[in-house]
């Protein structure tokens, strides 16, 4: 292993630990994956129990490791943190060669104030992750204003872009409250971003990597569960790393294909509805359908749009049993059509 | 093994199928926990996959079982539904003896619609169950009132009363919106009611156990976790059942103490708040720290305790590094006051 | 779930209990594997910590299940309980269509003396398990014959058409010593039989499936994966189970190929060694890489030979890194001769 | 972290590299356990596969680490190898103020040649390791002399002070033959030490850690469960590592008392029977109870009593049903003796 120690700016005092596995002839995978660890500490520190610790778990399964000590408020404030973040990942690249680093699958993990500045890695960064691992983050006014004012509630700026996300929480976690991790998770679920979350009944504020070495057993024992689980979705958003490479991705990081370059019966009913008219007139039998469903059911055909608006067009069909090859035919029309 | 059909309502065809486990004077541990399990179907049939199939996972952990099937649409209304479920407990309440089933341990665990009736039975129930487990429920106004008009959404209902919660569903269903899922846990954080969610990137509708057995490989093999991880929490919430009896519950019904008897610093500060001016007496240097913190943060003193009212007078002293003998008196204080 | 109660033979009380799962239109698998289970009880009795319990973990995998309660000390003797086992399966077999059981996929496991009798259905019955798993079995002659004389000691009788095993034994087992297992699994071993064998430091006799249900605390709680872990090998020897039918197996049953049709270089030294004129001199050029091995080292050609004989001709030339071309020529040469 | 590289012996080219876990006020633990790690590669080499991986898997549940690359057979001959650990291990206690280390917890593991030097630690060693994990080990002559002549064979030194030993191999190993684990397995069994042994029915030679990384997909990903597993077997012989210190173990390191200053119930039956007359005077109604036995079902009472002589008195007494208060009495006029 090497570690190295990069200073990022010498006067706010941040800098990150790169750690790099030992490499070898023996080994054939070619350039390996990153986790970058944001430790908590409500901008005032850098929790130990969140740092090295964190870079460890990854590091088991094949990862390069970064823990990323960003700007602390009485040396800055918003955005240095995410700045730092940028700095980071403008250093890493340079490096990816010598460090043995696959810019194309790059993970973020933070915990509480560092799952704030996680989220808007996620969220509001130039260089997104690949995916994201927020851990009993901060999201909501009431706790991030009280770490530092100015900065922003990533929930407000998730969009079709936004890194694919890892989320766990606490139930009873008595200072940042469980409706953090909830409502970042509500509007990724409005953007069509793919997310896991996982709040368990019992484990308080900082429970880090939930086994017994850092817990003193006021917690579920089932919280371990969560480090192991998330490697796994990693390798479900990412492709599984191996000895002989990257596997392929089991699961896309967004639920719909609003961001690709053509129109798709995978687009969002939402996105197909703002489209032009020559759109419109291919969807006609799916909305015909749908108001056929609607007066069934006696609903307003246009509540019943809204309903189902963040649902794909093949969703959709799915759930009126279309055949196959009607659902294809309208596939291909769409297709025709430029996503602009 | 016993297996006994009772029918509840022969016009209605609704039906209960008891599963009761081999006795033997080999076992030595007295009466067994019961699990319902409420198939799902949208109110209009009750899904094989979603019935015995559940059972057995429970029972081969010692639990007796029940499959309800409840009154469907075409033969009644709600709440004809919640009107089975209380009629089947009563059923099992007087064969409780024979049946070898404690009635301090009743679980519930319901798919779809059939979630949909379990977050009913732990809100809206007379006999609540000490546990419920909700399989992609439906929730929401849209997709309840797809299922069928006049029936109450569940989030609506929550109370301090309300049973403890376990929540599972797939980010990307294309039929019950993971939304669902979602509201009505912040409906149980609210209430201070104990709850686990777990949100899995894939899963589509109707996943059921998660196992092979029942999927097509379209989900996260991760899936097949839920049935032995509610298990276990089960076991946190009613006692783990042991060849000796039940051990003591590790994790409480609820997260505060505000329908306790007596008051305590257990109580949420929301509850204290509403009490008489001898409880403010009590609690007045707790308000005099909050209001320190509020003016050292620039926050207003009732906005502060806005943000916090949601937890324990114990919790806020942690924050707060309050020493452990002033707490004790302050609780001894708080407990010569009733609860009213 | 239909439970049917058959009597094999009213004398010797003999009887088993079949489980049959729900089947619906809903479930898409075709026919059901099945799983025998044989109770302990040193053939004076079967328990019942090892009968139903055992049955309903496999069920909530999708098998069938069968208790078979055999032949007792005191109304029969050996080999009454092995005939009970071929008389059920041949019941089972008459029975297959009706009750939905996939003949090719019949698994056995027992438990104690059940074990002893699982392993000799595993070595001794005409129609062989396709998997077998032993649980504490007995084995060896000094608690076999504490159970009842006259039996035979299973680890004779392993043969290259003995089925595959998962054993799983307490080291500190104060009733059937861990020798049993260990010794049965050489004896497996020798033959060229696939077998798991797990061994925990701390497992009293009689843990049965090994979770809390079962077990006072005298034990290691990791005594809990067996069973799911004995499913996962199931499927790895007869496929796994799926709601579209089996899956391919991804373990052979058999180390070599010795009792295929043909020679091949699948087949282990030993058989090899044992052939005609013709097989020596497609050979040749192997003996000599071995004989310069066994130059290179000191050590006797024919020393070499017996330490490797098990190793099949495939796995002996990837030791001396011969090209893949080299070993597909040898392969075709081989598989001209009929193996007789 | 911090990496120290020690060289042992500049000449034979020995050295070790310990790794230390990043320490802070935030941690309370107290000094942590270590774990060794012994690289294989047929005693020619040090596989970079089975060093640094490894030591990653055990820091990551709060071990300091230890890669120590012995001697090879170019560089020196037995002993060296060993007399390479006792060295290394001297250094460690010299540095464990300074490296955080608990001498009391020591733990090795090793792989292929690397756990044929592991399990001369366990038998060999002056400072024998608390716990020793051998992952498929080379035991036997024909590996063993294959690997380097002048070994011991680690079987043929397994005696009361052994180390509690954690044994995994492949089934289907094509290179150290299985026969290797479970000889070594059978005796500790009869030496009365503490093990645990996994065979997996498909792991070729080289598995490691045995997860994707580092494995090609030849073989069962059931194989990942085994560092895992080690993790909590470690827990359970040396004390679960903590955020607060260590727990008390749950598992002896030996079946019996047979090495404690004084006898007792807990002496297997072999040890007592070769003490002096005023023991046997003792132990008088114990034996007649195994003579009843053996006459009841017709058996000598001399080969009953080999039968079952590596089981402890207290074990028998318990087959025999005695009462608790009998058992006390025993053991209490035992521990008068000395045990010489």
């Amino acid at each position: 292993m090497k570690i190295i120690e990069k200073v990022l700016n010498q006067e706010k005092d941040t800098k990150m630990t790169v750690y790099l596995n030992l490499e070898s002839p023996e080994f054939h995978h070619g350039k390996r994956p990153l986790i970058v660890v944001l430790p908590g500490g409500g901008y005032s520190f850098c929790s130990d129990r969140e740092s090295e610790l964190v870079a460890l778990q990854y590091m088991a399964a094949g990862y390069q490791a970064c823990v990323l000590r960003y700007t602390l408020k009485d040396k800055g404030s918003w955005p240095d943190p995410l700045n730092d973040y940028e700095q980071a990942i403008e250093m890493i690249a340079a490096h990816s060669d010598e460090w043995n680093i696959d810019m194309g699958h790059i993970a973020v993990v933070g915990f509480s104030a560092g799952g704030h500045l996680a989220a808007c890695t996620a969220t509001l960064a130039k260089r997104k992750p690949q995916a994201v691992i927020c851990v009993y983050p901060a999201i909501l006014p009431d706790i991030v204003d009280m770490c530092q004012t100015g900065m922003p509630y990533p929930n407000e700026h998730v969009d079709d872009n936004t890194s694919p996300c890892y989320i766990v929480a606490g139930r009873d976690d008595g200072l940042v409250n469980v409706n953090n991790a909830m409502v970042f998770s509500q509007a990724l679920e409005k953007a069509g971003v793919t997310f896991d979350l996982h709040i368990y009944s019992r484990g308080q504020h900082g429970f880090s990597i939930g086994t017994p070495l850092i817990l003193d057993g006021e917690a579920t024992p089932r919280l371990a569960q969560w480090v192991p689980d998330s490697i796994v979705w990693l390798g479900e958003i990412m492709g599984v790393f191996t000895d002989t490479g990257f596997k392929e991705p089991t699961i896309r990081p967004s639920l719909n294909a609003d961001a690709e370059p053509r129109l798709s019966v995978e687009c969002s009913l939402r996105h197909i509805l703002r489209q032009n008219e020559e759109t419109q007139n291919i969807m006609r039998p799916v909305y015909e359908k749908i108001r056929a469903m609607a007066e069934a059911r006696n609903f307003s055909y246009e509540g019943l749009c809204a309903a189902i608006s963040s649902y794909t067009v093949k969703e959709i069909l799915g759930v009126f049993k279309t055949a196959p090859d009607e659902i294809l035919r309208l596939n291909e029309a769409l297709q025709q059509i430029p996503n602009i």
